[in-house]
């Protein structure tokens, strides 16, 4: 009955995420005092003389963030829960309180509910968050789960992606790639399974990535231990699209270029040995593979020596002047350039 | 691959929404100091020292919440903003930052997405509210957008559902009906139009109703208005799902029954006109029709002089005693005990 006014269309997916991301925001200008920073992080921070309440939201989609046939519902409310509270990581912040809607088809018994909301209060309990809220609807198809976080952080120590300086080290947490290999397994089984349901799945030996798949944990350590260290990142971000795609946040939002080194990528050995059992490049799985909530941050050279005591911590490289491009230095002494590779929530409904 | 632990299955229509919320939040218990109010109210309540951060979150499905058939984008947009900033003025709060996710299906176009953000700026600009967030994703079908509304308060002034006292008078803002009287109309014309394109839709002499169910406005004139005349209600909540389920709301909360009058019940003459056009009671549609988006509360009778004055109030009965029931006396003498028949996310699924 009613007419779309425009008659222009234009495919999301000819957009992308962050594409449309810009293209939403480019008009929100803020008018609140209490609004200190909205569109652009990790989260939006809002002052409250002194400390700052930070927020932060995400959206998962069955089909499409998770797959119903290898993930158990405990286990998607946890990876619901701490993806949240890597958020409020990535800007050096703890994560509070949180807050949880979803929109269920009648395909769900109530006990396939509780079952994902036991593995959200499981999180919860494991980072002390309280869940203050929430929303419960029905959906004609699938499950959509819509999660707010909100953290606190002084003033002082708050990281937003921008902030770094030329020379600053590019710093990541844990190892990479690991989430994206545990992925690649479950779907090979899933299809193996498809073909032949009484072939049992062999996944023995591969605990460590599938756990970084199926169980991932926000990095509140490395907060807690940068705060022991006495340093403040100058710029940070969580590792959720693959490190190329969020070097490249950080460098856009510090207007900087960087050069980080292959060889120093933090891999796991189980990592590694899938890769090369799928032929892949085990540092694609790192640069390209997403879902790690590792931490990725940059700080002042003149802080190294704090922090090289930190296990979890690996410098991979350094902040490089404005007019530089951000670049990978290969194993065979290669410059080539970082490309955002990663996992695109509106281009992958394409692929798919 | 996995096999659910449970064998039991509930179905979730035998529940319902809010026993469903019961249940999945019967085991929160709040561990932060600042989380002063968790699941249970419009919205939960964040300490920060002196005065409070109230954060309240909707999940909206299409073909559950809304119709895109004869919901234009843009209005869908603002009633999203708006029906989020009412749950703040439920809780005599000012809403201050908005954080919106939209998860769609490539039916829809970037300029689609456009004007959804369009309607959600211009209730922002119009409730001075920064859109400080978010998330953009991509769903296997529909549309789901799901929002989170952050507001402020001072402590003193924050009113809960619960709070009232036996004797305290029940009032409502504005009048009630409308948007249920409205969304009728529009499904009737709808139905119409399917069974004949080429009838252009008699919607004439309507507006006042179809505004009332297109596009709502929270009422944060009245939140402004009792603040001025020195008045905190003793609890309060917003009319979502219908008087008779929200007044049932305020009772539970409050431990206590309450007596309103059929005949207080303020109506528009459009309102009552179309409900007689379908048949119905016109006190049916604003006990058991929702998305009014008015406000219902309770004040002490001492302060009953300092709200003559202010039109947009009107008195409708008063909290009874523990024991008594939540009853409204009809038109005719009769006293008939109030029954939640407001529209439920999770059941609606099977009427429809």
């Amino acid at each position: 009955m009613i007419e779309m006014e425009n008659e222009q269309r234009t495919e999301l997916s000819e957009l992308g995420e962050f594409a449309l991301i810009d293209l939403l925001t480019e008009k929100c200008s803020l008018v609140n005092p209490s609004s200190v920073k909205g569109v652009g992080d990790d989260a939006a921070v809002i002052d409250n003389s002194g400390f700052q309440t930070i927020v932060s939201k995400d959206l998962l989609v069955e089909g499409i963030h998770f797959d119903l046939m290898y993930t158990p519902l405990k286990h998607l409310g946890y990876k619901l829960a701490v993806v949240n509270f890597s958020d409020m990581a990535a800007m050096n912040a703890r994560p509070k309180q949180l807050l949880v809607g979803i929109a269920v088809s009648n395909r769900f018994s109530v006990e396939a509910i509780e079952e994902l909301y036991e593995g959200i209060r499981l999180a919860c309990d494991a980072y002390q968050v309280d869940l203050v809220g929430g929303d419960t609807t029905s959906s004609n198809s699938g499950l959509f789960i819509s999660a707010t976080v909100i953290g606190q952080c002084t003033t002082e120590r708050i990281c937003y992606r921008s902030g770094a300086s030329e020379n600053d080290l590019v710093c990541v947490s844990g190892d990479l790639g690991g989430a994206y290999m545990g992925l690649l397994l479950l779907e090979r089984e899933k299809a193996v399974f498809r073909a032949d349901p009484s072939i049992q799945p062999d996944l023995d030996g591969f605990d460590y990535v599938l756990s970084r798949q199926l169980k991932p944990e926000a990095r509140m350590d490395i907060v807690d231990e940068l705060e022991k260290a006495g340093v403040v990142p100058t710029s940070m971000i969580d590792i959720s699209d693959g490190l190329a795609s969020e070097i490249l946040h950080l460098c856009k939002a510090s207007s900087l270029g960087c050069r980080i080194f292959e060889t120093k990528i933090p891999m796991d050995p189980t990592t590694i040995r899938v890769a090369e059992e799928f032929r892949m490049v085990p540092s694609v799985a790192a640069l390209n593979g997403g879902e790690d909530y590792e931490l990725l941050f940059t700080i002042r050279q003149a802080d190294f020596e704090k922090i090289r005591q930190i296990e979890a911590i690996t410098v991979i490289g350094h902040m490089t002047a404005t007019s530089g491009e951000a670049v990978m230095l290969t194993i065979d002494d290669q410059i080539i350039p970082l490309k955002a590779q990663g996992w695109d929530g509106l281009r992958h409904e394409e692929l798919s």
